[in-house]
């Protein structure tokens, strides 16, 4: 639905739906290329456009998973191994850097690693940059450097689509000795969208990216690409070994399952990879630069509405921004009241403690008229 | 396919998967009772059969989850969460126990907790009984005792199918303060069969549970449900927290996102709802009970050629045998003639350091003839 833009929607393709289907009647197993190679090749080809998006090099490679959440985590238990490797003990207590901003996934891997998160200030777009990742460096002691072993980068956050400094951060990572990983679960898609490709500028520094083909790029649930500099580190993080697997384990193929937390998967990654296949990665970028061109309007149109005030220029497809005089109750009763009449799905987040108002726009099918429609509903 | 009975094979029914194609179609956002209180209600009541199949108490609920894998992650999370709770430090390290019999997933996730695994001696089915789980309580230092928070039980290895002695491991796990968690991915389907039911008993005193669907319950990838005795304690470990997010925690309402590692996700309970809903249980149990007959015609055909010997009478529906005189690359070649003449998908496992091979028959349309025309490949 054009109008539903809270949270960040879903909105796949048709070939990706009718494919989907596919997948589920086929029942191929997309653990393992034995068990499904032709499947795992078509995903590895998916997987390559957006290596290829992303400037890694060609030997980059990973799985599709569950989710973003799926995503951040397995990335981060291998960045975690990896630095395992590289230590004769285990540190006191394992740490990562991010910010405040970072998805709430982060936090939940985290939690479920067991390890502390050393946060970094965010400045006053709320963009992690290389001059803050150093200062914070700075100021820790031998024992709290020697437990980090990733640095936390997002490349377009949930609430209001910011990217990192990745370039600087990308330089201090390495000088560093810390893996870096970019949540790219929702910006990641506008790597397609040449309009805003320098703003990613330096993601070909990073160990793993996650992107979420079912968030920017059309695909249905659920469906995340995590993707790795190195994959062989990440195969030494995740493979599962079993009497019953091993004849999988022994041969020197593309086991989807050794990229990751999982081990039975969906093959996941098919409808994205039909639907690419179908329309073209032109077409991709022209949905995408047309979603952004419709965010760029509809910032426009809040400013010139005096009761709607911008909280940020938009950076991708996020356009945030404060009804004048409103509190909390008031938002909340709008947003119900939308819902209840079937105009639209827009909720009331929460930014620096201050409640406003969200559109993710990640459909094409949007239109600036939707938006204005919206917004006239405010006045 | 009848013959393909590498691994545990997933065997949808025809229901499942045209509801399938529904939910990719719909784009339904399953993590929220506020997005799709339809799609969470029947999930629910899916869930709501297997509570009742394994006695827990009505308020026992929790979500559908990618597999077995994220499952059971996410209740060991939890009951890490809950243990810390009720702790004022953290012990030096954390530590559940298990047997070298379950789910290589049960490592994965220690690896990702980075929680040590505490193995205690399987007896010689294989199975964990209540008195080597005392016998190992009793060897631990205080230290070591402090740091323990759950105990691992399997309800059908997948290897062999045999289920661990619930009964007097709950009773321990209650009186030692410990979290009972039950694997059942493969074998908790086998709870619906009324031949094989008291082989669980003793599972109602689980604090959790993970059972797949797309294993022997005749859903498409990927459906594991995770179950809790007390979904609160999991939700205080799970939920998420964002500025965006808020308005959906500040309700009252049944989220799926907060009883597991995950937040985007596919209603992915609905086709096993739909499909239960479709065909009713007792359609299911009579699936379930052909092939637990099919299995136990299959151990006999076993014992009527000399040149094959069973491992070990199955339990459930999965019969392990050897092939008299042959070394592994026999097994190898066999699997991969059987394989490439469209014949069988029947790959070799290795239990206690010897090769052996392996039916998991989990699909109803397999026959005892599909597995004599196996066996006398054999000969």
């Amino acid at each position: 639905h054009p109008r539903f833009l809270a949270f960040i929607p879903s909105a796949p393709s048709e070939a990706s739906v009718l494919f989907d289907l596919v997948v589920a009647a086929s029942s191929l197993y997309g653990g393992s290329w034995l068990e499904s190679a032709g499947a795992v090749y078509a995903e590895n080809q998916a997987l390559s456009w957006l290596v290829g998006l992303a400037g890694l090099p060609e030997a980059a490679g990973g799985a599709f998973v569950s989710g973003g959440t799926a995503g951040n985590l397995s990335a981060l238990v291998a960045a975690r191994s990896a630095a395992a490797e590289k230590r004769e003990h285990r540190p006191r207590r394992w740490a990562l850097l991010a910010t405040g901003r970072s998805h709430s996934s982060i936090q939940a891997a985290a939690d479920v690693m067991d390890v502390d998160v050393v946060l970094v200030e965010p400045d006053e777009h709320g963009r992690m940059t290389g001059s803050a990742l150093g200062r914070r460096l700075d100021e820790l002691d031998e024992e709290q450097r020697d437990g980090l072993f990733a640095v936390v980068t997002t490349a377009g956050t949930t609430n209001l689509g910011v990217i990192d400094d990745l370039e600087t951060i990308g330089f201090l990572a390495k000088t560093n000795d810390l893996w870096m990983h970019v949540d790219g679960a929702y910006g990641g898609a506008a790597l397609a969208a040449p309009s805003r490709r320098q703003l990613f500028n330096g993601i070909e520094h990073a160990d793993s990216i996650v992107l979420d083909p079912h968030k920017w790029l059309f695909a249905p649930f659920d469906c995340a690409a995590l993707i790795y500099r190195e994959p062989e580190v990440a195969r030494r993080a995740h493979t599962q070994h079993a009497g019953y697997l091993d004849p999988i384990n022994d041969r020197d193929e593309w086991n989807p399952s050794d990229y990751a937390h999982h081990l039975s998967r969906r093959a996941r990654g098919l409808p994205f990879w039909y639907s690419l296949a179908t329309y073209g990665t032109d077409a991709y970028r022209d949905a995408i630069e047309k979603t952004l061109r419709v965010a760029e309007e509809a910032a426009r149109a809040v400013a010139d509405r005096s009761y709607v005030e911008l909280l940020e220029e938009p950076t991708l497809s996020i356009v945030a921004f404060r009804r004048l005089g409103w509190q909390p109750a008031d938002y909340q009763a709008w947003s119900e009241r939308m819902l209840a009449e079937g105009i639209a799905f827009v909720l009331p987040s929460v930014f620096e403690g201050e409640t406003m108002l969200r559109l993710a726009i990640v459909n094409p099918a949007t239109t600036i008229e939707d938006i204005e429609l919206i917004l006239d509903q405010l006045a």
